[in-house]
């Protein structure tokens, strides 16, 4: 009985097969057998750009995978945004089926790219033709069937490559050859690369996502911030400066190696609520007032503080500074004083409350009276948008490149994405950081949405484990692809507490962190440079802070630290390795209070290896293990390690070497490793 | 001068910014400041269904975050797919901007879910208030602000809500009540909830993306499977079994605790180039041939051989193990011997060479002539997958709802997605095994795609520190979503070097292992009950394999370990804790050879911790280090644990307890954490 009911459950299923084949639908791309998928750099589909600079070799990378044994090829496109056409390169295998391919950003804007893979019947024929000729198999059938595979490839172009393809697929069974002959002239490069390009593209799958990224300026990623206060400028103890006073300091803060200054707000002052000393709400009528409560009679976001000088003045600085190899960068807070004109003119750009006053900023219980916010969501919220894009570009036209940007992350994300994206499509050199102290997502957020730059936790991060888990996050994917650290070792409203109690050994602790595990880092100038540390009642807030007073700065002063910061700005622009993160690693040191990393550029030639102790007051010792072999030494191999701190020399052997660091001497060593002469 | 060129720099920029503005393009929805991302469970933004099982709770997690400081909502919507309606609830913050929802899956099937999020002003004002209030501020205009929103909501609803609505707004500006109780009822839960409802909802975040979440039966994330070759199932030696055999196996099986009988092929097997014993080449008249070597004159995967018995028997076979609480799992290859009806009838759905002969299956250098692999890309792909659909439901119309699917990953990625789609659509109770032993991302991906379940590295996982890695991938998210394991300690193509040499404890050690780290595991039985560890000079091919011979077993060998096999699938039954695998915690012991971890209910009313020695010679001990607080113990604590497998009570105290285990005794503990009694 099997027999029959077999047969009848055959021949009904077979009826039932084809009347189910009508009635399915099927996908519409059955045919492609090839899944293209976690591409890097990529995030939330392609929906926020990746970061460049000019000159940079873009890795892109892509799990490439198919069912079965066939070969694989992977092909990058990209090209500069808005161009007809696009450039390809092949990827390459890495393992466990992750690819990878580059490409050169050689222009400042957005560059585009996309995937596509195939499997390639030619490679495959090649890969099966030689497994078979080490197992001595006859191979008579694979040369036939190559044969056609070439001639395939032959009627698919045109010209000499037509014609190299077509002589080919004659040898494959020409009997002119010896079999040895056709066999190594199959398993051939040259065929291999004729066969990629022009042999049949099964299972083709492009990506439908075209992924963007943003190419900036060098300064994007490498860079020495100074911060300074213009009215704290001048050289007459009591007086107001100006930029003319700034322009002074040029010279010094040139010699010192920086390449940005940056001026904290420099527009006129509202009247109203106006803060005294240390954030007082008393004020005098000779208080200067906060930066940050911008706009008075005197103009607003578009005008100069008159006290600072003129439009005239302003240019001279940017000319001078230019002269100098610096940029500035101007601090744009996008909030209003009182008294600021947009208030008279715009008062739809504000909250009201019910008795149809301004809301003033309030984070409750805290009252900010002198600051009205500006609503980014009133119904006039193009209008409003439209002025601050045009902020920016005032600014622009007068030579600014860099902007600091005050608190992003209390205006809405989508607002900054569409404004940087809008001065960077006529300026794409413009940097902006942002200045977002606040959960860690919302900091990810704002730099996915377009800021070139971002401030961070560094200066709460003190301790060993602390340290190597925070740079840890933001040296690797995927922050490392869209988020650019400037290490600030202060501000005008962080004065960390290990700066307070550690001595002139925590500055230049601090100091030596920030310029080696940063590419771009900064320092609110002279308080730093000084050893500032008097702070209002142990908060992080600075003691007479140049927020509410003019201040005078003695640079004589024996706490002053300037000669170590001009070395290391020093070592930092003599070793491309440091003008990066993103080879950044941490290696083992027997020592709680000793922290070892490394930066090298790609290419080894230039290898700088970090110690330091992290303990202001004690000596400490220890032992670090180095990885030699990645740094293309031989484990057991003696080389010299030059610190360039003091350019003491030290002959090192294997991996295994002792470092001691007495801070009251020298809190770091930066040593170079010394190229090996064999 | 400043000012004047203030003014004009001024003017010009109003002009210039509103031509800017009527040129500039703005994003479509500029007020949504609302941000939800980073969604859990979704993959590949939501193109690939997460997996439940009915009566789960799915939990639903997400970053909702905003600029400023206003109050949140987020709101998960969900349905079963094709339900009108969607049901909701609210997530609840977790920390760091993550967010956290539940919904219920009563039903087969496939879910959907998707978010929403909000500023809530209500609960925005509540919090300020709030605030204000306990710093001792006037409140008078904040209550006058809370009257107004409360109104508003009053506005947008009806019936009872909008009337309490309208009483509260009413209240909160009411002489009748002092100040103290305005504000105590402006703080109340009652207002929260009716705010959230039915206040405004500012800057609504709605996902584009709808999630799925494909609904299994219990069987698909619980289970213990048996494999076992019905050709072995005869008590005579040298018959060949039948189903009938195998049906008097049942009560054995069931005995033992297993859930699932998974059988090797059951359809007519090829005469072609049929292997012999040991995968020779030379085959004898009487050699049974590989059953994976589908089809024959007598028919092909919609038929059974001769030699097993009829659709009856197979029917017989089906209810008796019904009856025993056992499901039928069958095996799916879908390839063909040379003699398959699909050869003569559907020859397009092969690959042919240029000699028009077809080609058999090849990995070069090793040469299969005894298959032919189906060709899912051929022109007539919709018919041959009509076809293979139409196999499963052939299968499915007799009774059986588990499949041991072969080789899947040498078929395209997208056949699976569409069959298993539409198979699931009709019968969602269906279960599909992926058995594909190859790279790790295309096991994933084949997860992704739709098996239930998959087989995994389990065998070649035999160290400490290889089992704790592997299996926190496993139960970690996001694998922990898609992926469900299923241990398989042994299979017809896999003896491990472990149990070949490890002697009767080694068995032991791998069946504690499997059938506590996975909520789904199996034994090919026999030999595995048996401890037959022969195999083909020392390859992980069994000597006389099944495969190729009819096998005889004696199940009153001395080196059954039935009984240690029974236990273990009693506690598994018997301890809800060892159901689900998301649970699963590793902890320290400070030795090599032991591995500690534990398993336990959400409710923490069922904790089983495990201690396996993982040497199969020798006595191991060690201290172990266990989390009592997160089992509800006091750190100190003393408490009784059971062992399971020989009910021996020991009474610990503390985090850090002693174990001991001789491998020759027992090489595991399964501890239950006795309920204290307090």
């Amino acid at each position: 009985m099997s027999l029959a009911a077999d047969n009848v459950a055959k021949s009904n299923s077979k009826k039932s097969a084809k009347k189910r084949e009508k009635k399915l639908s099927f996908p519409s791309s059955a045919v492609s057998r090839v899944t293209v998928e976690n591409v890097e750099p990529g995030f939330e589909a392609g929906r926020y750009p990746a970061k460049a600079c000019v000159g940079d070799s873009v890795s892109v990378k892509a799990d490439i995978y198919a069912d079965g044994h066939d070969s694989l090829r992977g092909l990058l496109r990209f090209r500069k945004k808005g161009a007809s056409r696009w450039s390809t390169t092949y990827m390459q295998p890495l393992v466990n089926d992750r690819w990878e391919g580059h490409f050169e950003v050689t222009e400042l804007g957005v560059y585009q790219f996309t995937l596509v893979a195939w499997t390639d019947p030619i490679a495959s024929w090649q890969k099966d033709l030689h497994k078979k000729v080490d197992a001595g198999q006859d191979v008579g059938g694979d040369l036939l069937e190559g044969a056609a595979l070439l001639k395939d490839a032959a009627d698919s172009c045109k010209g000499k490559k037509s014609k190299s393809l077509k002589t080919f697929s004659e040898k494959m069974v020409s009997e002119d050859l010896t079999p040895e002959e056709r066999v190594s002239l199959a398993l051939s490069e040259e065929i291999t690369e004729l066969g990629a390009d022009y042999g049949k593209k099964f299972d083709p799958c492009s990506l439908e996502t075209v992924f963007e990224v943003v190419v900036d300026p060098e300064r994007a990623r490498f860079g020495a911030w100074y911060e300074m206060f213009p009215r704290s400028a001048s050289s007459i103890e009591g007086e107001h400066g100006t930029f003319r006073d700034m322009a002074k300091q040029l010279p010094r803060i040139a010699s010192m190696g920086f390449n940005v200054l940056y001026l904290p707000p420099i527009h006129p002052i509202g009247k109203s609520f106006r803060k005294g000393p240390n954030n007082s709400l008393e004020c005098s009528a000779d208080d200067p007032g906060s930066p940050w409560a911008i706009g008075s009679s005197e103009g607003g976001h578009k005008s100069i503080h008159p006290a600072l000088g003129t439009f005239d003045d302003f240019a001279y600085l940017v000319d001078e500074a230019q002269e100098h190899g610096i940029d500035i960068a101007l601090d744009i807070a996008l909030q209003c004083s009182p008294d600021h004109p947009y208030v008279k003119q715009h008062p739809e750009w504000f909250k009201h409350r019910a008795d149809g006053s301004i809301k003033y900023a309030e984070n409750p219980p805290k009252k900010y009276q002198d600051i009205y916010p500006l609503d980014f969501s009133n119904p006039d919220w193009k209008g409003l948008w439209a002025e601050c894009l045009d902020i920016f570009m005032f600014w622009i036209e007068r030579g600014v490149r860099i902007f600091r940007v005050d608190n992003p992350h209390t205006k809405p994300y989508r607002f900054w994405e569409w404004v940087i994206a809008e001065v960077k499509r006529e300026h794409p050199d413009i940097i902006f950081l942002s200045e977002a102290f606040t959960r860690p997502k919302i900091m990810h957020h704002l730099a996915l949405s377009g800021f070139t730059q971002s401030y961070t936790y560094f200066t709460w991060r003190n301790a060993k484990q602390e340290l190597i888990d925070y740079f840890t996050e933001l040296t690797q994917p995927p922050a490392v692809h869209y988020m650019r650290p400037n290490l600030f070792v202060n501000t005008p409203d962080i004065l960390h507490a290990y700066l307070q109690t550690g001595g002139k050994a925590a500055f230049k602790i601090r100091a030596a962190l920030a310029a080696t595990l940063g590419a771009s880092y900064g320092i609110y100038g002279p308080p730093f440079e000084l050893c500032v540390r008097q702070s209002v009642n142990g908060s992080e807030e600075y003691l007479n802070s140049e927020k509410y007073q003019v201040r005078h700065w003695d640079f004589d002063s024996p706490d002053n630290i300037s000669d170590f910061i001009t070395r290391l700005n020093s070592i930092r622009n003599n070793n491309p390795a440091l003008h990066r993160n993103y080879r950044l690693q941490f290696h083992r040191i027997d020592n709680e209070n000793l922290l070892c990393y490394s930066k090298s550029t790609e290419d080894g030639r230039n290898i700088i290896v970090t110690v330091v102790n992290l303990d202001p007051n004690w000596t400490q010792s220890g032992w670090l293990e180095l990885p030699l072999e990645s740094f293309g030494l031989d484990n057991k191999a003696s080389f010299e390690v030059r610190d360039l701190l003091n350019d003491a020399v030290y002959l090192w052997q294997g991996r295994t070497n002792f470092v001691m660091l007495d801070p009251t001497v020298s809190p770091a060593h930066v040593f170079q490793i010394q190229q090996q002469h064999s």
